[in-house]
This record gives C-alpha cells, structure tokens and sequence, in this order.
C-alpha cells in the first residue's frame, strides 16, 4: 500500500459502496489523492485493495479527515435521512470551520435547507450536490447538482468539473445555486425520470398488447428511436434490456421480471413538492401512483378475474406507421414531461429564490445523468436565448414540434383507451396540454361551486375584487 | 337577554363565523343551553343578539368555560393551522382534566394526531371531528366525523346525533376511530369532492364546446342527471348554478366567473398522503392540478396565442345520445373517485390502526356532506355486506355497473382527446381501470431500468428473493 504524507489527501469520500468507491477511483483517476472511509473494515479494506496509488481508505474518521489538505473536502455518500445528521454531528467532532462538507446522497431538499442553515451558522462550508448516472455515471463521469454556497463551489470546481461527464468538450456540473437549490434540483431531475420511464413502459404496453408484437419486434423500434430525435441514456438501455437474454436461452429476462415497481421516493417528493408549490406535474404524478398501483399485485390479479376483458385489445393495424405514431406521441409527451419539470423548477427559483439559471440546468443534465437526451439540447437553446422563459411549451422551436407530433399522440391516447390499453401518462400529457393553451377552462363552475357550498368567494372576469352570492337563499326555509 | 345561571351550558363553541354561530343555532334548537366565545367584541354580540333563549356570547374565555357543565365541552371553529394551537394553550388554563376539546376546523391529521398524544397525556379529551356541509349544512344538519377517543365521543353523541343530518331517520355522525381518524377521514372526504367537482366541470366542457350546447340545454341535463343514479348534492348544486341568472338579465352570473380556482389545501394533503402511504389516487391528484393549472391564467391565454386551435372541437354528433354517453362517462369516473378514496381510508386504517369501519364512513357520507349522493348507499352495502372489502371496485355489484357504463367512458375519453377536449380526470380514470384490472402491468420494464442504472434489484415471478443483473457489463469498456 502507498505512504502518504499527512495533509496531502485533496478529497475525502465517506461512505465506501460502490458509488463512493467509483467515484474516488474516478477522482484518483485525473491525479488526486484521496482519501476513503466507511464504519465497515471490510469496505475499507477493499478500497485499498484497489491497490491504487492515489487512493487510501482509512479506519477512523479522524486518521480520516487529518489525511485532508486544509479547507478539507469531505463528501458523504450515505443513506439520506438520520444517518446524515449523524455523520455530520461526527465530522464536526474533527472539522474546523472553513471546511467543506458534501451532501452527495439524495437528501429531501428541507433537509438540506436545515443542515445548510445550521452548518453555515457554525462556520461550515455545506453542498448540498444531486449526483445522477448511477454507479456507471460515478466512474466514468456523471452529471452533478452541487448547490449551496458559491464560495465552497469555486474549491471544489477544479475536481468536479474533472470527473463530471462531457458533452461537446464542457463538464456536466456547475452551481446550481444556494441553499437546496442542488438537492430540489436532482429531486425533479428524478420526477422526470418516473415519467420518462413510465412512458417507456407504456409504449412497451401498446406494442406488446395492442399491436401483439414480438419482443425482439419492440428492441428493433427503440433502436431505431434510440437513433433519431428520441436519443437518451433511458431508450439505450431499454434496447440494451430487449436483447438481454435469460442464460442459454431465446427467451429474454426481462419477461421473467416481476411488475411490481419500487420506487425510493424522490418522484414522491418531486409531486408532493410541486402540489405544495401549486405547480401541475400531472405525468410525474401519475408515473408515482403507477408506481404504486404495479404493487398491489394481488389486488390487480383478482381485479383480473372480474374484469375478464370484453375489450378487443388487438388493434389490427399496420404496426409499422403505428409505430411512426407512437414515436410521435412518445415525443410529445417526453416534452411534456421535461416542461413540468422545468416549471416546477421555475416556481422553485421564484419562491425560494434560489438564484438557478434553468440553461444551465439544461446544460448540464445533457450527459452523465440518467435523464440525458438529445432534446436536453433543444431545452437548454430555449431557456439560454431567453432566461425569462417560464415554460418550455411557450418556446417557438418546442411549439412547432409539439404542434406536428400532436396528431400522433391524440390518436394513440385515442385508440388505447377504446382498447383497454392503459396510458395513463400519454393521456395526461394531452390532457395538460389541452388545458395549457385553454383560454378559458371551465374551472368558472368549480369557482362557483366552492362559493354556493363554502362561501369561498370568486372573481369576476375584467372585475377586481371578490365576491359572494346566496346561491341557495331559496333552498334555506326559514 | 336571557340569563342562564353558571354551569348550565351543555356546549361551548369558540369562533363564532357563520359556521360556528349556525351550529350553536343548531344545537340550541335542540334544547340546549349554549355558550359562544370570540375574541372579536362584534361576533359575540351578533351571537347575543340572535335573541335566542339558550344562546349566550361572552367576552372572556373564563366566563364562556365557567358557564359550562362539567365535563365541560368546548369546541373549536377556528382556522387550521398555530392558532388551535394557541387557542389550545388558552384553554388550558381554564379547563380541568376530564374536560373535552373538540377540534372542528379543517385541521391536517398530523397536527391533531399530536395535539391529541399531548392532551390525552395531560388527562384532557381531545376530538378532531372533520364537519362537512358547509353553512347550511351547520344550521340544518351536517355530516360529522369526530375522532379521537370513544369515551369522549359518548360524552358528545346524545347533541351531535341530534344536529346531524339524518337519512332513513339515521344521524349521519359517527365515531369514525382512534387518535386523528376523524381528520384523516375529512380530508379524505374533501379529496373525493376536489375529484367529483373536477369531473363535473369536464362534462360542462364537452358538452359547452364539443357539443356546442348553450347553457339552459346544459342546465337541463344536470337536471336530469340528478333526477336519476347520478343524485347528488354537487349535481344539485351544479343544477342551481346553470338556473343562477345575472340581476335583471338573462345571461349566467356563471359565465362572468373567472376560471381561476382556488384551494384551501385538503385535496392536496389527500393526494400527498395517498402518496406517502403508496395509495394511487389519480383522480384526486389530478383535479389538485387541474385547479393549479387553472390558476396559472397569464401563461394559458399566452399558450392558447401560440397553439391556436387547429383541432375540430366541435363533435357534430346528435346530443342527446351524447349526453346519455356521458351520463354513462360520469358515473363511471364518479365511482372511481369514490373507489380510490375508500382505498386510501383502507389503508390509512392498517398503516395508523384507525379502528375504522369503512361502512360507517360511507353510512355518514349519505347525508349532510358535500359529497352526498345516491352512490353512497351502494358504498355502504358494499363494505357493510363484506367488511373485508379492500377496494370498491372488487365488489360484484359495482363491478355490474362499472362494466355497463365502461363503453361509455371508453367512448367520451377517446373523443375528447382527438377534439381536443381537455378530460383529465375523465381519461385518468379510465387509465386507471385499465391498470387495476391488469393483471401484467409493462413496470417489469421499469424494474429492469432501475436495476440497470441504479443496481436496484428485481423480483422474478414464482421465485423468492431479490436479483440483480450487471445488464451493461459490456459498455463499461476498461
């Protein structure tokens, strides 16, 4: 194993599972020394049985943290909630003020923005930073979310900027902004992400069931989607999982899997946090509950059994313009559900003033993380030449695609529901659409319900002010 | 004004708005001593000067609690959120212990599942009882839903069972359970309603700009509908509203409402707790959204600019089969609003050990509340016939209906989307069905994904224990 002098190591990482190991070895990678440290001896062990020069894993936090150069760099990768509270209460054990300490897990961001209240009020420098790309992402280059204090970012730039992923030659991470602004960030980052999967998922359906195709069929169109405007992380590993076949055999795993889905609930936290700030996020929505109904197994079986389908599933139609439909819709929505999210995030910067700048959000979820794709571009082009863009779907370039893609989706939601399919996500994504460019939705009557049963008031149309009317004074018998 | 000796009050209302002074009535009309607190000078006197003989105001919160018989009751009318809580701390100097505090506000059920836990250790009674049925409801005959402990609720039965609203000669006021059930139950309550307003506003939009129909022909078909399955207190109240005509003119005060609605937040908490306790409740979701979205007027008229229709809106078919569709639409979707709240209390009941019947809530649901309706009488046969039952839509009968009307809603869904008619709630449900009766949802895709970029695990069918695949071994190029 390699010496080191004391106060040499430029990084420490705790929390040694694989993304922390791979992330170090990716820092160790372009020339730092770095330290490691985890409670387990044995995680530790096999950090420095990667026998790599650049790396060393310690057993003790304070051996741990005296191994850093001054301002120390400590990120944690440990599971959100109590044990992050815990593990700060310990570094403050052997920190100074002017160290910095990264939140790197997937924390809710109100925790963030208590632990960044607190750690600044003591003298700590604290970043909260999303890190999207999964354990792939954490060695080869992922797409991070630090937020906090800019002053803290500007030490840690160098590095980060180093092991991020690239995309025509600039790093996929920069400041998002302060306080939480990097955990909330990542947190949406993650609500698109249910509702891109979701959306896959349903294109899975309408293909297997309604056009009764093939598996390898299906693999042949998300290639073939894969390669055009739809390019993304999540369709290359949908077709890399259409050409996973079970050991020594035709038949592919993914039909072995169980459809019951986990989730660990950051999309929960993306619409729980959009209804708080009265932003609809309908697809991330309903991608959650889907979620949740595809676990309630037993539940759907007996469903299953009462419900024996009388719908006439098969669509007896030529499944290759289908298709061409179905990209269409599966592009529409997709830009739906990036829409919500950028507006969520909008709203975000507004009421916790975050100072975010949503190009660079763009910019820097283009590579490394888990939701990049080609269309990433066309979001950061329409929030950089115009930074006061509240809504993607008010971009002239967005409108013009929606507005061709649009016969596609309406006819796809169409068909599935006359079939049975479900679609629940495609739908909402029409639905939401045809809201958003509704003038005048007929919300009027819910105004005026809520005023006849609650005395609620309502406005009036060019009227300022509020009013009132006895709905039901002749219903009241006195 | 009368003078009633001390110690004689049966009931103590604190917060004397509309709500509060009409139950006092309520209560007085019964034959009741009653004792009314405000801190503002005019609403106690206001209440004394209803001239009533067994309704007194008082100025100070000692006087109104010592005019109360022991145990004494007092109950709160105030707005949810820190003043119960300091109305709380008031009271407690003047209670003694055994003494019973009812909370009647629209408070969340996190906030009365602590105050609760906090008096009962100091020896108080504490009842957090969700009323429904607005001002009209609290002077003729609410539906209440007190929670909290029953030893308490036997205290309060004899005067609530007198001012609830009854069906069939039955009060629609029950014990609904343990600690903040009663509250839970509410917000549930009003999540339901959110989801049937939201789907009646859907009908006005199909029928207003699909069919093109004008406002009395409108009028008329609620009419109707209210006549027949669909009877409810919302369709009654729907009914009215489209007969409501602006002052000396014979245009709809409805039309010159602004479309923007407004929320007091229960639908939301409703959606947020459905999601932190893995419930899917789209339908509620999606009318919390739908309000938002209605809020965000400036960007629908900058949108509706943008994507000028190009879309045929109008169905050109013959309206009154039409209506008979929707009818059919209306009542499907309206069951499984109901169906996706029962299924939240469900497991609401399990995950907080409640001790709730759901019949008993669908038996006080018939009457008094907002969301009354002739539905709630199969509810209450469903779950009372089967006690077990864990969701509506599992029971036969329903199941009879729901398949009846299912081409219907198949029909008005698809239509909407290609008109494009905006049908949120309408389409979720259906999305829904879809999905519920299911038995291979497409999420083993989406256990795949996760599995691929996250290591998340999988489940495999008819095989124990958790699996992962490393499905990209071959990208990671080393």
């Amino acid at each position: 194993m390699n010496e080191q002098n004391t106060n040499q190591n430029a990084f420490g990482m705790i929390g040694l599972g694989t993304m922390g190991s791979n992330l170090l070895q990716n820092i160790a990678d372009h020339g730092y020394n770095c330290a490691g440290y985890d409670n387990s001896k044995q995680k530790v062990d096999a950090l420095n049985n990667l026998g790599s020069e650049n790396i060393k894993g310690y057993s003790t936090l304070k051996e741990f943290t005296d191994s850093l150069k001054s301002p120390k760099i400590v990120m944690m990768l440990v599971p959100a909630g109590e044990i992050v509270d815990s593990v700060i209460k310990d570094l403050l054990t052997v920190l100074e003020k002017g160290d910095i300490i990264i939140d790197g897990g997937n924390s809710h961001f109100t925790d963030t923005e208590q632990r960044f209240i607190d750690l600044e009020g003591k003298g700590y420098h604290f970043v909260g930073m999303g890190v999207s790309g999964g354990e792939e992402g954490a060695r080869r280059g992922s797409s991070m979310m630090p937020g906090g204090d800019e002053e803290a970012y500007e030490h840690l730039k160098p590095i980060l900027e180093k092991i991020a992923a690239h995309v025509n030659g600039e790093p996929t991470v920069a400041f998002m902004g302060e306080r939480s602004a990097g955990h909330f960030v990542k947190m949406v980052h993650n609500g698109i992400e249910y509702a891109i999967m979701q959306l896959i998922s349903e294109t899975y359906e309408i293909m297997k069931k309604g056009l009764k195709m093939d598996n390898e069929e299906i693999h042949q169109v998300y290639k073939k989607w894969n390669e055009g405007r739809l390019k993304s992380y999540l369709l290359e590993i949908t077709t890399d999982i259409f050409a996973y076949k079970n050991e020594g055999e035709k038949t592919l795993l993914l039909d072995e899997i169980r459809d019951a889905a986990k989730a660990k609930g950051t999309g929960k936290w993306t619409s729980q946090a959009a209804m708080d700030l009265h932003i609809p996020t309908p697809i991330i929505d309903i991608a959650v509950s889907m979620r949740n109904l595809s676990s309630l197994k037993d539940l759907r079986v007996e469903a299953s059994k009462i419900y024996s389908d009388s719908t006439e599933i098969n669509y007896k139609t030529n499944n290759e313009d289908y298709c061409n439909k179905l990209e269409d819709a599966f592009y529409f929505a997709m830009v739906s559900a990036y829409a919500q999210g950028m507006h969520l995030l909008y709203q975000a910067n507004i009421e916790f003033d975050y100072k975010v700048n949503l190009d660079t959000i763009a910019k820097i979820w283009r590579g490394g993380c888990i939701i990049r794709s080609e269309f990433l571009e066309d979001i950061y082009f329409a929030f950089n030449k115009n930074p006061k863009l509240q809504h993607l779907l008010l971009d002239n370039e967005v409108a013009k695609s929606l507005t061709e893609t649009l016969p596609g989706i309406r006819a796809i939601v169409s068909d599935a529901a006359l079939h049975g399919i479900s679609t629940p996500a495609f739908s909402s994504s029409v639905s939401y659409f045809d809201n958003f460019r509704n003038e005048n939705m007929p919300t009027n009557l819910v105004q005026a319900q809520r005023d006849y049963f609650g005395s609620h008031t309502y406005e009036l149309k060019g009227k300022e002010g509020v009013f009132h009317t006895k709905w039901m004074m002749e219903n009241i018998k006195e």
